[in-house]
């Protein structure tokens, strides 16, 4: 069978692959008497009396809404939402495998933003955080915003920001072996999509300050006079200090990094060639990259990331979100700040030892049963350390918990 | 410990009671590429040609929304959408071990009309049907009556048609057993809540025509001056052919059933002796009854059900919404319409073997495992010969199916 029959035969047989089970045993009149009346009002009334041990007696403490309205799926678009539904229960499958995180998809049929915005707030009560998946920007990033400011649970759009940490972690490595520290090196960006804009942000809060963001239209700058909006013009206020003009192949020159989330072939051998020596590249343009991995190597690129399984130094998201909604989950987080973003990126990047650090390994692979349990830990410590926790609890606790709960990589 | 104790101590040991889990294995790189990126976008590209083709390839087709707005949860009322989530947990265990039916709770920060219409509708590519709970009258008839014309999924709301269904087929046995028609009996209903009008309505579509409700301020009539609502108004207009007025009291007096959905004590010794001979009694108000059942026994009633485990004829909810959910989901249907109530109504009260019937089992058990599937394979067979379902399926399919998947009774 080719991959797409297997795909859809293994989606037909199971129907789809998501399911709800009772965590409490179900056999008999004492057991529903526990479960349901007359027991259960004993837990409402706690947490009517008590709101906050609505996280000790319900599923709400482990509980994220994977929250979508089909705009923008893997690189298939805007396809709604029923037919992005498939993703959103295998992103909660994700969840669940790699930190023993419950998750639901909520598909959304609807695109207008404050109708988004207030759908999730009416949710709140429900769940403990909300993953943000597959919005189109710029819609995305207004979303976002507006429910980190009107809800007081954890709100992460995990195509800005966990593609961010794990290129982020990728890049700390690879700067190691080519000896440059990050408020040396100058960045292009091309692609000013999410997860683009997210990339840049986050680099920003680790100290690079020589950023240049390319889209369609070429560096974005203060004024430009085409295809700029809100986004934008942020990025062009904290971005491109030269103000410089022009295409990719213009401003790439001298560039330290390239990010590319973007489209395949955005890279020629030439672009490459006009950077920096031991220049760093990231094509992460799916499934095609913007410059095949060989073709950069040999054009005198040092360390390649991609999007791909099959070239080295994968940037897989899996290696960010379930750890970050552990961490989150577990301190009972009301934010998912930059701080806690920051110890991501660290947690991951610190897994591989110097001494195994090489141009073909500087980001863990999505199976390295170490990333989930390092990076919630870390996640947690941030969320401690700068007031957004509502409790405390020792990160090595919260480690063990994730090794435990994670099931991928184990026997059945 | 007493059970308020150990309820507290089963829920705060599990977190809760509900988890979701992979219907997929997901160990390795080739289980990830076909629950998740590349393979996943095969099913979301066929959902996209194929709309329908959402209920082969997801978990849509076997989930339910259980929607709350926490506003008449248990008899505890009001108490807010966290408070209610343990119900809805609860309800969601039911749904999964009574007849295989995912269900998951959407606890909702409003008690506004609009807007819980406007989410649910939001919510409908995610979910195959909706179960509404604990929403107080009279706004549950309205939000009910919109999201039936406004979408294409079943909607249900448990604590009218739960609870009306159970109670008329227990009245249809104990007619057997007074030997009475439903179109020569006089019924008075006792409190006009949720419960209280789905009863009366499902009478009706039985054939009862002589039925008169009550509600604090006594018989509902037409025109009556005080406490009316839209709702009631309704009720003048099929009930109380003889425009009475006056209070229980008066207005039961010769009447051959009492439906109580109201409070502890409503009805009297007193009363029960001015009813026809052979009455019969559903006194439902919980924990305490409208009268006990030995006084109602002593005073002339020969029939009576409560909704307490401890006497005879239980009316409980768990008789019908596993089974009809289950029937409703597998056909595929749009509507679950009078014709699939009425048919639930004749499937439980036909389990019951006429050498078996008597006073004191007119309702099969909440664990009767013959139930749900008996309600499955009769629900559908209804919605297909009423044209709601979506797809034709052999009804002895999926009574198999329901006693296969549901858990109930069964050794671990």
């Amino acid at each position: 069978m080719s991959l797409r029959e297997e795909a859809l035969h293994m989606h037909r047989v199971s129907k789809g692959k998501l399911e709800t089970v009772s965590k409490v045993p179900v056999r008999d009149a004492k057991d529903l008497s526990l479960a349901y009346s007359p027991g259960v009002a004993e837990p409402c009334k706690e947490i009517y009396d008590k709101p906050e041990t609505v996280y000790d007696y319900t599923m709400k403490g482990n509980m994220v809404a994977i929250v979508s309205d089909g705009t923008a799926v893997l690189g298939l678009g805007n396809i709604g939402p029923e037919a992005a539904l498939p993703v959103m229960e295998g992103k909660a499958v994700l969840f669940k495998s790699f930190a023993g995180v419950d998750a639901f998809p909520i598909c959304l049929a609807t695109t207008d933003i404050d109708k988004i915005v207030e759908t999730v707030k009416l949710l709140e009560p429900t769940f403990g955080g909300v993953n943000l998946e597959d919005i189109a920007a710029p819609n995305c990033f207004e979303i976002e915003e507006r429910l980190k400011r009107e809800t007081n649970i954890p709100i992460f759009h995990d195509d800005q920001h966990g593609t961010a940490i794990v290129t982020v972690a990728g890049l700390v490595n690879a700067l190691k072996i080519v000896g440059k520290k990050v408020n040396e090196i100058k960045v292009v960006a091309n692609g000013a999509g999410a997860a683009g804009i997210a990339i840049i942000k986050l680099l920003y809060s680790f100290g690079v300050r020589d950023i240049i963001m390319c889209d369609t239209k070429g560096a974005i700058y203060e004024g430009r006079p085409n295809g700029m909006n809100t986004i934008k013009d942020e990025v062009a206020k904290f971005t491109n200090r030269e103000n410089l003009k022009g295409s990719l192949e213009d401003v790439i020159k001298g560039a330290d990094v390239f990010i590319g989330v973007s489209v395949a072939g955005a890279l020629t051998k030439e672009m490459v060639e006009s950077m920096n020596s031991d220049s760093i590249i990231f094509a992460m343009a799916n499934p095609v990259p913007e410059i095949m991995p060989e073709v950069a190597k040999a054009a005198g690129a040092k360390v390649i990331g991609t999007g791909r399984s099959d070239f080295p130094n994968q940037v897989n998201n899996v290696l960010a979100f379930p750890g970050i909604f552990r961490g989150a989950l577990d301190v009972r987080a009301t934010h998912i700040n930059e701080a806690m973003k920051v110890a991501a990126v660290e947690a991951i990047a610190s897994l591989i030892d110097e001494n195994e650090l090489n141009a073909d390994y500087v980001i863990p692979g999505p199976f390295d049963s170490r990333v989930a349990p390092e990076v919630a830990a870390a996640v947690a410590r941030a969320a401690m350390d700068t007031g957004v926790a509502r409790i405390k609890v020792d990160p090595e606790e919260i480690k063990e918990k994730t090794s435990r709960l994670a099931t991928i990589g184990k026997s059945e």
